[in-house]
């Protein structure tokens, strides 16, 4: 099998090569030809605009992850498949605990420098921090990722609700304490002192969290957003954040990206990342190297069925 | 019922009044007068020194925590009996996770201030980080505090191991994946990527942690100390974290306390505190409004059943 991996991902070819052995042509591009076919059997890329998309000529684009949104699926030729990987779901969900306890033992109030006299201070004053038991976390999205944080969660004591779009009890019916439709989100915002987004980013979510979605949360609130940064109005994140109105945000996805050959660009159009009380990561929560190991033993795996006609692993286009 | 609250808890006189009403004469004392009987029908103190504990004249002293290494339990007069509180597991276990989490995320490796320029070059770097899942932890002491973070490490999918007096497991077998009996603790530490300590402060755990316990655990792993300071020989622990054969530690808890009228004092004599790689927090993991109410009710459900002379919860002298 002839196999391209294409852009951000290419460095990990070698990886490839050493899960599908010398019979395989892994080749590593550092982005697409600017013009003309796109042959292989196999193509591995996070992004592929319409013009590349319509120049393709291969029978499965392996996404590395799990969002698709980069990938022009209605300008690829028919008979082409799209898979995508997850994995991640664990990385994030740690991730995003560590944001919520972050949040509520609130080490910045204790002395940086424990020294004679910030330690008799701090002990005669024992300045209190608040428990992540007994909150209630409001999970935005109960795929893979939200059903971790929510597992997660429940051992810590937190009360889960999990949004969804039906809001109906699916397959992880144990792990939320509620479940509730997107459309009543407004309903029960006021009792969420967590706010996580993990949601896919599409006509129904974005922008889902705006001016009046964060007003509605109880003071001091804590907002994650590992999904994709328009899911939150841009604007309206900013001025909650820098007005106290939302108590705290947690960033891992932004609203520009850096691209190669362009000029650097800030993460939003608004200084969201200078703000005291956003912690702004730049796209991270993922990337361990047992998440490398898990997503590309899967890509290994679909790539040795679609060899030995077998059904593929999650097909995300065309959808069945 | 007279109660008197004496020291570091006195403030908290007004919240036991509130609870007890009218009918009970609750008093706050900075400290026990220097000399003469000490009466009361309850004393609630952390600290009681042999010669106070000669003077008093009381029924009950109630510790208002779980530790009772500074009340000197040996020189009480006969008929007094001693009850502590617990209810600080659940602020305990989410400081304990936070700290794992904290090593395994490594939030430090990314840029402070997420500008354009950082940006563009943390996104195209990718640094990764750790996960806690599927990693070893060992919690020496499988009481209350042990089985709450255990609890929470499970669900995270780590590894537990429980160090405990005789390695059988107990009440809570299914928290923990192995028991081992503290004497076979060096056998299992090269194993342990994380070691935390919360086990009571006697004679078997004095020192437990010495320079042959920290050269055994795997490279870079985490320790956090909530128990006491002592478990671990404070020479050995500086060295091994100046040295990086330790990783990381979270100190909680220290070797020097401040007290009342003498001048401070460094929390450890050696510069423990100092070290880039040490988290050095003023005895804070339990303080939070939730643990207080719990530790209030308690106690003043334990003074009624005293009045109304029902057997006392948590006795812990004399030992039944």
């Amino acid at each position: 099998m002839l196999i391209k991996i294409v852009g951000l991902h290419a460095p990990n070819a070698p990886r490839l090569r050493a899960l599908l052995g010398p019979a395989h042509d892994v080749r590593a591009l550092e982005a697409f030809p600017k013009e003309g076919p796109i042959r292989a059997d196999v193509v591995i890329s996070n992004s592929i605009g319409a013009d590349e998309a319509t120049r393709l000529d291969c029978r499965l684009v392996h996404v590395p992850g799990a969002g698709s949104e980069q990938i022009a699926c209605e300008a690829l030729p028919a008979g082409t498949t799209v898979c995508n990987v997850h994995g991640h779901e664990v990385p994030i969900a740690e991730f995003t605990l560590h944001a919520i306890l972050e949040h509520v033992v609130q080490l910045w109030q204790y002395p940086a420098h424990l020294d004679a006299q910030a330690w008799a201070t701090a002990y005669a004053n024992r300045p209190q921090h608040e428990e992540a038991h007994g909150k209630t976390l409001a999970i935005v999205g109960f795929g893979h990722i939200g059903q971790e944080i929510a597992r997660r969660a429940k051992a810590l004591g937190m009360h889960v609700l999990a949004i969804t779009r039906s809001g109906k009890p699916g397959t992880a019916a144990e792990l939320a304490d509620e479940f509730v439709a997107v459309s009543a989100l407004d309903d029960v915002l006021s009792r969420a002192q967590a706010l996580v987004l993990c949601c896919p980013l599409d006509d129904n979510t974005r922008g889902l969290i705006g001016a009046r979605q964060l007003a509605l949360l109880p003071a001091n609130a804590l907002l994650v957003n590992v999904a994709r940064a328009e899911v939150v109005n841009e604007q309206a994140l900013y001025e909650a954040l820098r007005d106290r109105r939302l108590g705290r945000a947690v960033l891992d996805v932004w609203y520009q990206y850096p691209k190669k050959g362009e000029p650097p660009v800030s993460p939003s159009r608004w200084p969201l990342h200078e703000l005291p009380n956003v912690r702004a990561t730049p796209h991270i929560s993922a990337m361990t190297p047992a998440l490398l190991e898990r997503r590309y033993s899967f890509m290994a795996q679909n790539i040795l069925r679609l060899q030995q006609g077998q059904a593929l692993l999650n097909v995300i286009h065309p959808t069945r």
